[in-house]
């Protein structure tokens, strides 16, 4: 598809996880004859994702998304890309955002993956908006071969669980396709959050809300804020400035509270720290 | 839980759906000696729902629902109460979100139920936090008698498949009750749709935007606002001051594009109306 749009300088990357024995070995060949038929360098590298998995204490599939994703930037600098383009389509990106659904999130994780992110190189995922089905009836137009990755049914993984049988049920139950409404829903929340946002950072840098000393100015000005803005402010103070951990959604219930009229002038954070409040401003001691 | 709290003046209502024969006549039994105990007084009544269905072409549970809220807002005003008390808990809650999600909905209807409506009577649903659990855990301490209405397990009505089988599958795939999850989300989506609403109806209200010809005020102020806001001005001005059928998110993208540079000037609504945009003006043509 990309070749089609008149991309010529492209570069196929591939990282082997070193998960499926033979099977990955084959998809490392199937890849660098895809290079050669259409005249492309490629770059394969391999991971030891179950590795990293255990020594980091973390999930394989999200080792694999970590591994992936630092070849893809290291490859990118390499070769002094601007753009590094995946192929997440709109199945995945309903599968994310009934992931986040699950797993506790706000009204920003419901805008799932981004369709271009900011900052280079730029992450792009121009099949974000297409539904899989469109896709293989492009590869069955156009004669193409592709590889089907056998982890991706293995019901070990949770992912895998939403798309044979959560997603299939709900489609069953609506006797629609819902994942086109659940990613039309993710780009509203992701328009919404995004304009909420921006008022949050308006009024983070028109106020001078937050002091030198890393304080914040917990006036009039603050509390008059509409909630849904003023948590933004409190969450950006608290998570991207002073970056702190944990700050989930039940943490900034409790902080939020802190501002309301007869609200406490203290309470506890993750990691041993406070939150206080007094004469018009709010800290963070400890740890 | 109410006479508990201290609420003395209760109203105990029934309406009988007449769906489930002889199940249906002891429910009311029940209702009736429920309040002699408590020595409170009651309403019980009977609809045909199924043939309400029927005559409107609508389906069952979306009958039996305009019945029920009908019949409760007549005791109401009969009787001068001013709160109506309805039992949904954070489980009905979760399904309302999830079925909202299935349904193609944006931001607002992740809502779900309100826990208090504005306007009198006023419809208030204090269990709308308490998962079905805690309900059970408190009929169990206190020795509670209760009746199950035995369409609540039949697979025929979407919402019990969501119940039975969707959110278990979810509980079961990630490992805890993740109705919790879904219902503080409801919150958050009210809070932050809440606050782009007050924007939009602030908007609406101070720069005069409708004219008295129905009209809207297409200039660069509305051009500027962010779409989040811009598109619930559009979402007021055509679903309620002008009270057009139809306004969903497909239709709602295209109003919104014809304020992109170099939008179209005009585009189809449904029921062969037609929007048209001109000299800074908006305006409604047909039917």
């Amino acid at each position: 598809m990309l070749v089609t749009a008149g991309h010529h300088q492209l570069i196929l990357c591939h990282l082997n996880h070193g998960l499926r024995g033979r099977e990955s070995g084959q998809d490392a060949v199937f890849i660098r004859r895809l290079a050669r038929r259409y005249e492309l360098p490629c770059e394969i590298a391999k991971a030891d994702v179950a590795g990293m998995a255990k020594a980091q204490r973390i999930s394989l599939e999200m080792a694999g998304r970590n591994a992936r994703y630092d070849f893809l930037q290291r490859m990118a600098v390499k070769h002094e890309a601007a753009r590094i383009y995946l192929a997440h389509h709109a199945d995945d990106q309903a599968e994310t955002i009934l992931a986040n659904l699950c797993r506790g999130t706000g009204i920003g994780g419901l805008k799932g993956m981004l369709a271009e992110t900011s900052g280079g190189p730029v992450l792009c995922r121009p099949l974000l908006g297409m539904p899989r089905q469109e896709i293989e009836a492009y590869i069955e137009t156009h004669g193409l071969d592709y590889r089907e990755d056998s982890s991706n049914v293995s019901p070990a993984h949770r992912r895998n669980r939403l798309r044979h049988e959560v997603l299939p049920l709900l489609n069953q139950v609506y006797q629609r396709e819902v994942a086109p409404l659940i990613v039309r829903l993710g780009r509203q929340a992701a328009r919404d959050d995004g304009c909420l946002w921006e008022q949050a950072m308006e009024f983070v840098s028109a106020a001078g809300a937050i002091e030198s000393d890393g304080s914040l100015r917990a006036g009039q000005e603050l509390r008059s804020l509409h909630p849904a803005v003023l948590s933004r402010v409190l969450h950006h103070w608290l998570g991207y400035v002073l970056g702190l951990p944990g700050m989930d959604a039940v943490i900034m219930d409790a902080v939020l509270s802190m501002l309301h009229p007869g609200g406490p002038a203290k309470i506890n954070l993750p990691e041993n720290r406070h939150l206080r409040r007094k004469a018009g401003r709010m800290w963070v001691e400890g740890a």
